[in-house]
């Protein structure tokens, strides 16, 4: 758990704004649900390692109640809540999960996700719209490097089928080969036979994931490998459609690769699932996300749905880390600092702020009584770029002095000037 | 505990953005601290009511944690932890916080507060900048009647000693005569009497916190009635600049009132203490806080502070209730919906919608493979004010059909023209 203290808040509320805009220029519309849920909603949704990760305790009146662990459970509960809701119901949420994990790099136990998903639809095309949404929040964001890596589920499940492994578990079986970037080869080969799979069969399964070559020529061999396995070629068909949709819509075949070996641990998922990997720094997956047609029916509502999670914190991390904040960024909200000389003239630097936060200039007063050399080193430490002094000289002559921080050049200003040269200078922010 | 559907999301973001505005104008920052904070953190610090409605429960490693009951303790901590903050440190949070209360109109298990502190400033400025900031607030928001009631605990201090009432009893006799709204007269009386009072002391106290007159002669009045004690003459003196200051910054007298029988509950406040109350609807206060020069100092460093809380569910409610929220405010996000007719046109319908997106419209590609009658019904009931039709006939021609919803008016725009014409009409949003 992180305290955000305000310069890194800035950051963090500029990249809201900048998801908030691409998420609605989709037509995905706010929603917000409360932290606290019944846990009765929160478990046997994701798996039972997962479920061991969910913050639970008693509610006044003794109902189990937890702590949200993903925002995809509440949309399913939602949706099957709200009947009414106009479909496909295309919503983002932008808000804090828990989990009790124990803290490393690039974890954390309380964090934010944005999720964008949508109910309602079956359609591969709405797949396809939530790694658009991905590839434009990273474009947009200045991430050069990504690849979104696309699976099917269908395909896994037709590929498990054919080691004879099905249901429950073939499930287990996903969450091991999951664990690839964390544990390595041998790590999820161990644990594959231990969970009863022989060591030729899991070296199969090894084989069977690897994926090469292009998006065209993986979905052609995908399309000649399954050809009896009608479920399979579902999954495929849904791919080549996305393909298709991604290309029309102007996403480059560099921006995602078909890639079998990318499972997502949880249970839920249903058709096709998505991944974002960065290739530096190495952090792992900043976005992840799939088809989960069943989740909302165990809230019993049967309706289909897909959504994508980008993870906020690991994104501005990376951005942290690779200097991709934008440059125009403040580094501080203040704009102007009235000076306050001493009682006899802090009328006239109140009203100066009045006046100037009126023009939309944001404007803050001396609130120390210091001698006016401490509260310019404020106005310094505090990286405010510019402070107006009135002194008893500058009120009588009606009058003010601007000084601008960068240069030290300093100017007199007629009073009834000031807030339209300020406004002009900072443009309005009204 | 509430879903916030899409509707309503809009207008709360809406209103987040005001805030946020206005804040900003006075040179608050903001600041993001954990929803978990350790249960030692959080106790001790509100009165022994306040307490009992903390959420508590064990994090992993069964160190005792609860959700934050409100922003200032968190604020406190945040104060006492970072010395190096520059001070005065002026922050603005809007966050959820959690109290294990029974649900009734107006009040939740779960609701938003927008909290403005000022650490580090003695000055009655400080405090007057926080009743800017309210009135400010509520004036743009378009809130016509409502009046910040404005008290000082060191008066109410020097007048329960008056009556023989000190230290942690004349704590309980501010959080019983903080029920007069909720419980009545009769119901203080019976609980001022229960913790030892006489009765005829109850009354007297009674007639001495009742306050007529404007401003300038209820503080006259304290002046002389209080000269013998320094201590609420100290208190009387934060009063008059806080006035002072009000009137230099434009803030009319009508905006606030000094009066002796607004308490505020809780046991940190130590100077002066504010709460606003609107005229209509009857909903109780929207915004109360006030200085705890001593609450910082729990945590390990003396610093003074003041700040203010409002209400951001009950300022929404009043809103609503009202009417308040701005008539352009979209009922939904989605400004162009792009139809589908069918597989062989999709590729169209899905490269006119990026290049929509890129000219900054907010644009939905219809997902359900529907028929086109049934894609205008969808558009017609989400209130999407514009669809653009393609079918095989526009794509082989070049052009599209412009539909406006409102007025069932349709034109043919020349597929080189769309984004130009769609984005003139919307504005650019990027």
């Amino acid at each position: 758990m992180r305290d955000f203290l305000p310069e890194r808040m800035l950051l963090r509320q500029w990249v809201i704004g900048e998801l908030r805009t691409v998420f609605e220029s989709f037509g995905f519309e706010p929603l917000d649900t409360p932290a606290v849920e019944y846990a009765e909603t929160l478990k046997g949704k994701y798996g039972e390692e997962a479920d061991k990760l969910i913050y639970e305790f008693e509610d006044r009146g003794d109902r189990r109640v937890g702590l949200r662990y993903d925002l995809t459970v509440p949309l399913a509960r939602v949706a099957a809540t709200y009947p009414d809701l106009p479909k496909p119901f295309k919503r983002y949420q932008i808000a804090p999960v828990w989990r009790a994990e124990r803290p490393q790099k690039g974890r954390y136990r309380e964090f934010w996700q944005c999720d964008v998903d949508t109910v309602g639809s079956t359609s591969p095309l709405a797949d396809a719209e939530l790694v658009m949404v991905v590839t434009s929040v990273l474009d947009r964001l200045g991430f050069a490097n990504y690849t979104v890596r696309i699976n099917n589920r269908k395909i896994l499940g037709a590929l498990a089928e054919g080691l004879g492994v099905r249901g429950e578990a073939a499930l287990a079986l996903f969450r091991s080969l999951d664990k690839l970037d964390k544990i390595g080869a041998a790590g999820v080969r161990a644990e594959l036979v231990q969970r009863g799979l022989s060591e030729a069969t899991a070296d199969r399964l090894f084989e069977l994931v690897e994926t090469s070559g292009s998006n065209e020529e993986t979905l052609a061999g995908l399309r000649r490998r399954f050809q009896d396995a009608p479920r399979a070629i579902e999954g495929v068909a849904e791919l080549e459609a996305i393909a298709a949709a991604l290309g029309a819509s102007g996403v480059g075949a560099d921006r995602y690769r078909i890639d079998l070996s990318m499972i997502r641990g949880l249970d839920y998922y249903t058709g096709p699932i998505f991944e974002t990997v960065v290739d530096e720094p190495k952090i792992g997956s900043i976005s992840g996300g799939g088809r989960y047609d069943n989740l909302i029916g165990m809230f019993g509502r049967d309706l289909p749905a897909t959504g994508v999670s980008l993870g906020f914190e690991r994104v501005v991390d990376v951005m942290e880390e690779l200097g991709l904040a934008p440059e125009h960024l403040a580094r501080t909200v203040t704009q102007v600092l009235v000076t306050v000389f001493g009682p006899d003239t802090e009328a006239a630097s109140l009203g100066i702020a009045a006046e100037l936060r009126r023009a939309g200039v944001r404007t803050e007063v001396a609130l120390t009584g210091d001698r006016i050399g401490k509260q310019l080193q404020y106005a310094s430490r505090r990286r405010i770029p510019t402070v107006v002094i009135v002194g008893p000289d500058e009120v009588s002559r009606g009058v003010a002095l601007v000084k601008d921080m960068a240069t030290g050049e300093q100017r007199t200003v007629a009073r009834p000037d000031l807030a339209g040269t300020l406004c002009k200078h900072y443009g309005s922010i009204t």
